[in-house]
């Protein structure tokens, strides 16, 4: 029998990211008895094995929803009888406060993840190395954090979408529509749990799911959903490589000035996307909030530069003040 | 009587626009009749005459609509109404063909009204200086091109929007909304013209301004008209600097090889932001044309980088065939 398409672009996305491992290592996988993950680890249980890995599926449990104990003990059946070599279930305190529900759990989910990537650590020389932990993420849900970053809007790197890999995680399906997961696992007489909260309209992700990225695509025809993830991924090298070239020339300009102020004349020499981006590492190094400090400070000093009629100060969040003093620019406290 | 925020905000936007103009020379302000380009032209003879700048009006029949010929002598007499020093209309021939009726409507657009910028040119030494040209699209119209941009989707690019300014071109309303184009027109006791093309859902654009839009504010919030320009603008910083580089690289790295060939170890030491724009170059360099060369094929080049083993060629648009040929990239006649 043909394998399936489905099925096939899901292993397809597995394959690669499991290419690099070298036999006998573990994987994990994280399961949330969802279509994504479970064909995610139906397919890494196919892949990993062909190619000598142990598969471990992990599951984790936040505690927010009623019958969430037993969810997470179905989960893991499920997993052991897909083929995982060990499974494991982790329970996290979520706690919302300051940050809501969902950054809350997603915070405890990747910190319990993590520490299963160190429990499953293989000695590489004197130092051991973390295992790699699977997301089952899909392209759907790419364009979506593409499209939430947009309407946040904070530049490039709202845009930027999700990584492909970083620290011990890898999302293989990031190419990989949900239909396909959903399908895959419909072809493989895998069961799979809807969870309710991607019904609930109050999380914007459900609307932008349900309401904003069908409209674009029946607006602007279909493949939104895919374009969006190509240029996420096209915008991340751009950001990612010009905040490398900023690194670098924000510690060759304040390299040697204890109080870390900039020459204007070094600074006006720069193209605005690197003198820009020089600026906002200024006021972060002053001791700025990441969260609080938005583009229009950062263009309100960078007018000390180029727009200079002797202003006398720029307030920046964190009580600061950003001032041109003797030919620098300075970040003080107010 | 105070001065109504709507007019201001256009008046702020031209203010700025001008600026840089010596006393003396001519503006021109590219007008259709619409309350955009109707508010400009009356904020630029308030603010113009103020500079002591000479005010010329423009209008442009593209010949398209039936009564196009009475609807442009009416805006003629009413720019001359609004207190212009000069009018002119000019008439052009679309010819949709390959284009489609937008953009080539566009291309003759510009074609003239460069045109009228070299007609009042100003000495400078010996080299004449075209006039200024401004134009009238709002921080809508440019909400509007992000999004067409990102459902075409070529990546960074596609983003960036619109450019303030280029060529003799100047956009002075970028961050004034149509609204305000609209109030500032109202209150000012200015009738304008509704396009009837502004309705017409055969367009895109239209189904983004009415549809697309509207359903992106209700579910995620007021304000994502202005975060996508506000986008365009970092974005478009962003790219501008990258091609630079790349461009830089490309010209250093083809330099001296008759068939503009690159080195594989070079190129590999390169961020992919910039090895693929690299790439890109090359494939242009050698015939490609720009508007078939799409990231795909970029990447799938790349991969005979990053990904070799031993792949024969990979084929782009223009009959062109990529090759890996010791340690060199060749792109070649197919």
């Amino acid at each position: 029998m043909a394998l399936h398409p489905a099925v096939a672009a899901v292993r397809r996305g597995v394959r690669a990211a499991l290419a690099p491992l070298p036999p006998g290592v573990p994987v994990v996988v994280a399961c949330s008895g969802g279509a994504d993950s479970l064909a995610l680890l139906a397919a890494t249980v196919f892949e990993g094995h062909k190619a000598g890995l142990r598969v471990v599926g992990a599951v984790v449990d936040h505690g927010l929803q009623e019958g969430s104990v037993d969810h997470t003990a179905r989960v893991v059946d499920q997993m052991a009888g897909l083929g995982a070599d060990e499974t494991l279930s982790a329970r996290v305190q979520v706690d919302p406060a300051g940050l809501g529900v969902e950054a809350a759990a997603r915070r405890a989910r990747y910190a319990v993840l993590e520490q299963v990537a160190a429990h499953f650590a293989t000695a590489d020389g004197p130092t051991p190395v973390p295992a790699t932990v699977l997301l089952g993420h899909t392209r759907d849900d790419q364009a979506e954090t593409v499209l939430l970053g947009l309407a946040r809007g904070s530049g490039g790197r709202s845009l930027a979408g999700m990584r492909r890999a970083f620290g011990p995680f890898v999302r293989p399906l990031l190419d990989v529509t949900r239909d396909d997961t959903v399908t895959a696992c419909q072809v493989e007489g895998i069961p799979f749990w809807d969870d309710p909260h991607n019904a609930d309209p109050g999380y914007a992700r459900v609307r932008v799911r349900r309401t904003v990225l069908p409209v674009l695509e029946e607006q602007l025809g279909p493949g939104v959903a895919a374009t969006l993830a190509r240029t996420a991924d096209q915008v991340r090298h751009d950001v990612d490589h010009l905040d490398d070239l900023a690194e670098a020339r924000h510690a060759a300009l304040a390299a040697n000035t204890p109080d870390g102020s900039l020459p204007v004349a070094a600074l006006l020499e720069d193209h605005p996307a690197i003198r820009h981006r020089v600026l906002r590492l200024a006021a972060l190094a002053a001791g700025a909030p990441a969260s609080e400090l938005f583009s229009e400070h950062v263009l309100a000093v960078d007018a000390l530069l180029t727009d200079w009629h002797g202003q006398k100060w720029v307030d920046l969040p964190g009580h600061l003040r950003a001032r041109r003093v003797d030919g620098r620019i300075v970040v003080v406290h107010a």
